[in-house]
């Protein structure tokens, strides 16, 4: 499993870029900016160690996540308007970084007996909570809450994983299919703008705004 | 204690059908609604399970959770409009799950050798918590905060509770005693439309706004 | 360690007071000024004994955490005015109360065999969550993340605090020093209203605004 701890540091490194970029946006002082950048970081699997009882919590005995955060933040802080214009390359990033914490959560569900359809939870969990923390401790509506197709992403390729994994497919065919529809599904919706249908479309009978 | 799981199932359901009005009032997406009706509904639970250290968290391990909150989710979104119609309807419900949630909560910490007087706390925490979660992502002041009165019917009704397990009071006369005390208050408090003194009432050395 | 005990009670009194000052300020009734006095004392310590999995939690199991908070609570309701007058007292029970919190939190880590400089961080989370939930709940932007220069105080008397306790140095010795810095830091940036940098003074490469 190197490949899964490889591709976690390049989650925690991706959600950290992306975290102290938008504190860096909001001016926050360069102790807000790496709060921010740890907490979002790290989040998404506290929350889920927290719910499954993994004590301590993996980041106070592994010195490569605060590493990592640390590279990510000077990167940010150093790098500023370059990595804005990287956007098209930020979102390959960013959607393996989805992907990856999607996969390791839902993974450290099976291994302790969790229902394959709950450790989907999981997933999503350690994907999205982060970037939730985040936006509460910045005084936001998580973007999550309006624009779900990117959950839903993260969930639909959950589903798939749990289905192979259950279909007994060995993990170096199932984990490139997920991370393949995840990517998909995430850049058919980007380029077709694509939404999850709120109350108010609903009602008018339309499925985007 | 069949009935307290019963109890428990239909707390849930309530739990998720007002998480998800009030994220469909907000135009969140679909992923928007489910995520604050879960988080809602198991929020209290999650938040007490974690003090006392009950890992994993109940709802990992039990699919009653997803799916009650799947077919609460579901009605509110199907039903919005009859459901807001039932607003007398609702109370009762309502209330029936904070008082059982309550409940429920001082059990969890009385079995661990909890001291009573604390234990009603955590049974304030599994009714309220969930509800300033919500507010909290949906980037409100907790309702709460400011309508502490049905806090307070809680904890009072707590007290009387924990008095009568210190008496040795059986719970099948227990348990309707502290769900009719609850009851009584925010029935009362509602019809008289009292609230809690704030400081600046204090000041005027009047009761309430 | 009865020092540690005792300054660990007055930092939750401070706490409270600061807390419930704030949430009289915002005009929350009676109810909202305990939760929030109480879940900004006891938040911090809470947040670090769940990351380190010590539970269940300390204060469901100890009664002098609910009484001094009751107290410190009381304090504010009654003598409000008055207390706003004493700012300088304050700062000097603000700053004790911060000093205390984060060299507990850091030997909370140490003790259990965390490497000493992440210990640093669970000083810090002790030190600072509480304030960060505190203002979370009342739908702020957390005030240490535009004004980190007391964060700071506290990682830079953590970061000597550590060193210290490598070279072996007996506790009734780095205890005070670690204080004394941490009392200095503050004193020394509130007199000349310094400030961390953000990221708009590194473009204009002045050091405040």
């Amino acid at each position: 499993m190197e490949i899964i701890i490889l591709l976690n540091i390049i989650s925690v490194f991706v959600f950290s870029i992306s975290a102290s970029l938008s504190a860096i946006n909001r001016k926050f002082d360069m102790f807000g900016i790496v709060l921010i950048s740890f907490v979002t970081s790290v989040g998404g699997g506290t929350v889920r160690d927290i719910l499954l009882g993994n004590f301590p919590i993996a980041w106070l005995n592994d010195l490569s996540y605060p590493v990592t955060i640390f590279f990510g933040t000077m990167a940010s802080f150093l790098f500023t308007k370059k990595l804005n214009k990287f956007k098209r390359t930020y979102f390959w990033f960013d959607t393996i970084a989805l992907s990856t914490t999607t996969i390791i959560g839902i993974h450290k569900g099976l291994d302790v007996g969790i229902n394959p359809f709950i450790s989907v939870t999981l997933g999503l969990i350690s994907a999205v909570f982060g970037g939730i923390i985040r936006d509460t401790l910045c005084n936001e509506v998580p973007l999550v809450f309006r624009k779900g197709i990117y959950a839903s992403a993260c969930i639909f390729g959950g589903i798939i994983y749990v289905i192979l994994y259950v279909l007994e497919v060995k993990e170096y065919i199932s984990m490139p299919v997920t991370i393949g529809i995840i990517i998909c599904i995430r850049y058919y919706s980007i380029k077709h703008k694509l939404n999850l249908p709120n109350y108010k479309n609903k009602l008018r009978g339309i499925k985007n705004v």
